[in-house]
């Protein structure tokens, strides 16, 4: 992967709406893989400058996606203890660490699938919001146990389509409702279940804006809210504050109108005292705060 | 107006999604006083027998409405004291009522926007929800006092662009926002303004669907919400479940997808508890049940 293609790649992961942060943090490890073995370099060192370089670039793509940052960076503090004694036994192990990176996160997604599903049971009504490749999987594994599910439109881009769509085919019975009508229908459900952008490093969740609504209105119906993601896309403590990314305005279709500014806001933060269970790799937990042998790390 | 020309009004009636409760009841009056004065009869009692046909009519075709109630009761209550010394002067006379409701309505209106304006004040940032006229009413009065205004665009006819134009030419500071980002620019506001469709008799607002999200997010963030209509907007106590009313799922513009069935429920409900301040045309209100003498009453 040559300097062109890789800053093509960098691009795409800049731009793209569709898949979510741990599909694109395996995105950026095959990234790194792929570079590893077709990097110019003509000894061990210098493979490793550019193979941080691109990790930095990466890394300050999408700031505010915590799997990016965790996988990555777990990667990143492999590389010194990896066999130098050639270059191209070098190439092999960084690449190596990467795919096992990929791997590793693959894993902890069937087992947070398993718990969920585990955990949630049959004959459910299940109220969502947005697109989550996490309760989609969830929702696969559910498909014969009669549940039925209550998804939004997700404005702007309404991806609630596109896992209604996906419902249908499983012949999953689905209600598909505005955003604005969560707090109706979230009675309805027995109930929430969303995954994560990211974790904060109290479990407050970082998600489709919108989220924090859907949060609300269960607490305030008696509704519980799960939310089911891999432990690595929990932010780690210290970063500062997290910036929430914003779209262009266009992308909603509104009139321009001269001194109407049009917001558009990706993420919204539900506060951990509103989210009744986390369901990650290891389990599910009763605190947004969990013990440290539930954090993933990359060397075991 | 004969038979054809009532029918025509009445399906126009029970389709529109533009019009308010209060200008729908001012409209039905209207029909009433026209009806009065042309609908066949040969007597006295004969007219008042087709005025209450078309009072029930009109009461049925939008049952939701609490101003349509109130307003047209008040109406009906009026016509066994009114002179029937000749078919003539009760046509005028029931007209005449009618045109006094509608008076009424409008003068109460005016009313409130005084006493919201006036509590209100100088230099704020309100958010909103939806269309209101009696919010945009508010707005006028307000424009050359430096506030600023956050509007959610508001599903399914996104009507918050109809609010964001007006403010647009008024030279007010907008931000247009989607539904689900009302979590996020709450906190941006010093006060969350909201008209209503109906007030249950326990202050409680029946209001357009995403208005029990706002008040969910205002309360959760510390920010006051008041609600500002003329109190014939009360529905009266002892009516039953209120209905809310459902339009067609084709207006949200989704696929079609076996399975998959699209709620478009117009209205939610916000409790009273979430709201902090009623505003009506006696004037502001800490409590949802207001003292006896602020009921709205015809005959005076």
């Amino acid at each position: 992967m040559d300097d062109p293609a890789f800053e093509t790649a960098l691009h795409e992961l800049r731009t793209d709406r569709v898949q979510g942060a741990s599909e694109l943090a395996r995105h950026c490890l095959d990234l790194l893989a792929r570079s590893a073995q077709a990097v110019p370099a003509s000894e061990c060192s210098e493979l490793l400058d550019v193979m941080v370089r691109r990790y930095d670039r990466l890394t300050a793509a999408r700031p505010s996606m915590a799997p990016i940052q965790n996988l990555l960076t777990a990667w990143k503090s492999s590389l010194s203890r990896l066999d130098s004694s050639s270059l191209p036994a070098l190439r092999s192990a960084v690449a190596d660490k990467a795919r096992e990176g990929i791997r590793e996160s693959k894993r902890a997604m069937v087992k947070v699938l398993e718990n969920s599903a585990g955990y949630i049971g049959s004959d459910k009504t299940i109220i969502t919001h947005s697109l989550s490749s996490t309760v989609l999987g969830v929702f696969a594994r559910l498909k014969d146990r009669n549940i039925r599910v209550i998804a939004t439109e997700s404005r702007p881009l309404n991806e609630g389509y596109i896992l209604a769509r996906q419902l249908s085919e499983w012949s999953i019975s689905t209600q598909l409702i505005t955003d604005a009508q969560l707090g109706l229908f979230v009675t309805q459900a027995d109930l929430a279940l969303l995954g994560a952008d990211s974790l904060l490093p109290d479990g407050s969740l970082v998600n489709k804006a919108g989220s924090y609504l859907l949060a609300l209105a269960a607490h305030d119906k008696g509704v519980p809210l799960y939310v089911c993601c891999e432990s690595f896309k929990r932010r780690k403590a210290g970063l500062g504050k997290l910036q929430l990314e914003e779209m262009e305005g266009g992308e909603l279709g509104t009139p321009c109108l001269p001194g109407v500014r049009v917001r558009n806001i990706y993420f919204d933060i539900t506060p951990a005292r509103l989210i009744d269970r986390w369901i990650d790799e290891a389990g599910v937990h009763k605190t947004g705060i969990p013990a440290e042998k539930t954090q993933w790390v990359a060397d075991r």
